[in-house]
């Protein structure tokens, strides 16, 4: 079996976003497999009793160093309009997904990332979740009653209870053999980690 | 004039003494100054309403995640048992050195960080700051009623304040140039402005 990268998140964090660009790298580069996990941040952050957007001058910093990051990187990134919301079909196709076909997962998951924070569509909405889904080659009416099935919204709620009670407290969150890495800055350190089996 | 570097810090924060480690370095090598700028955590936190330790799963992440950042650069660290708490006299200490003889403030403030988070001493304890300013040259009885002064007490509930109003929410938080990099995560992306100039 090959190590693998648990990567939570919510497809709203800009930090994972720019995370997501680079943790395919560091994982062949290791022979690891990524393991996608989404999660509602904001009932994590409604269980914390903490949201850093609520801290005004924090808020100011991270959306200058998001797009500042991002540059650095060069991945394009442009702030939605409508940040921050709630994107939960997104979240919840990534787990049907998973169970459906998990080859076509990441290539999903990217291109979510991608329509949110770099082409400026509207991940809210579950017609484009089904279109991006339709690309990677499922039916599109297939994923749509999939995003309205009781059994497929219980799962994200499952799996973020289960984050939390984990000890996630924010996105990205990445754990490897056990070893919690939190944000797109430890990207680097997760990669020495993996290189060097820990120290 | 060389460029400075803001470096804006409470020495009960353990990134801030990893980061403290770690800007002297970076400062030397683009030929910048370390402008040292304490601060009451304590009262930032409470202005934002927000503090990182009070979130079970955040402050054991953040203990484990110190320690290891510390083998990793292998710099000495301990967590103090009566971590966490406020060391206002080492801050006070510090506005007046840098008013009594600059070219010894950075001395200071790296055996106040060691003496806390390496050798086990109560830095809390105007004597051990009074000690350790003596060390670097300062008659202790002078440093001793200089703490006690309500002018340096003042100073630092000013610098404080002012920090506060400057957008200041985190320790370290450093700014060059007017950029700001808030974390022991963001040094190395502080040398790379430096270094480029910006992007």
């Amino acid at each position: 079996m090959p190590r693998e990268i648990e990567f939570h998140f919510d497809f709203s964090s800009p930090y994972a976003y720019l995370a997501s660009t680079r943790i395919d790298g560091v994982a062949a580069k290791h022979g690891c497999t990524v393991r996608w996990r989404p999660m509602l941040l904001g009932v994590l952050y409604k269980s914390t009793g903490y949201h850093p957007l609520e801290q005004r001058e924090k808020r100011r910093y991270m959306l200058h160093d998001v797009a500042r990051c991002a540059r650095l990187y060069g991945v394009p990134f442009a702030l939605p309009s409508s940040f921050p919301e709630s994107l939960l079909a997104a979240s919840r196709a990534v787990y049907w997904i998973a169970d459906q076909d998990p080859a076509k997962l990441t290539g999903f998951v990217h291109a979510a990332f991608a329509a949110y924070w770099a082409e400026g569509r509207k991940l809210a909405d579950p017609e484009i979740v089904a279109e991006l889904a339709a690309r990677e080659g499922f039916d599109k009416p297939a994923v749509l009653a999939a995003l309205g099935d009781p059994v497929v919204k219980d799962r994200l709620r499952r799996e973020t209870e289960a984050a939390i009670a984990a000890g996630v407290f924010g996105s990205p969150y990445m754990v490897v053999d056990g070893e919690a890495f939190w944000g797109n800055d430890r990207v680097e350190m997760l990669d020495r980690w993996l290189a060097t089996g820990g120290w």
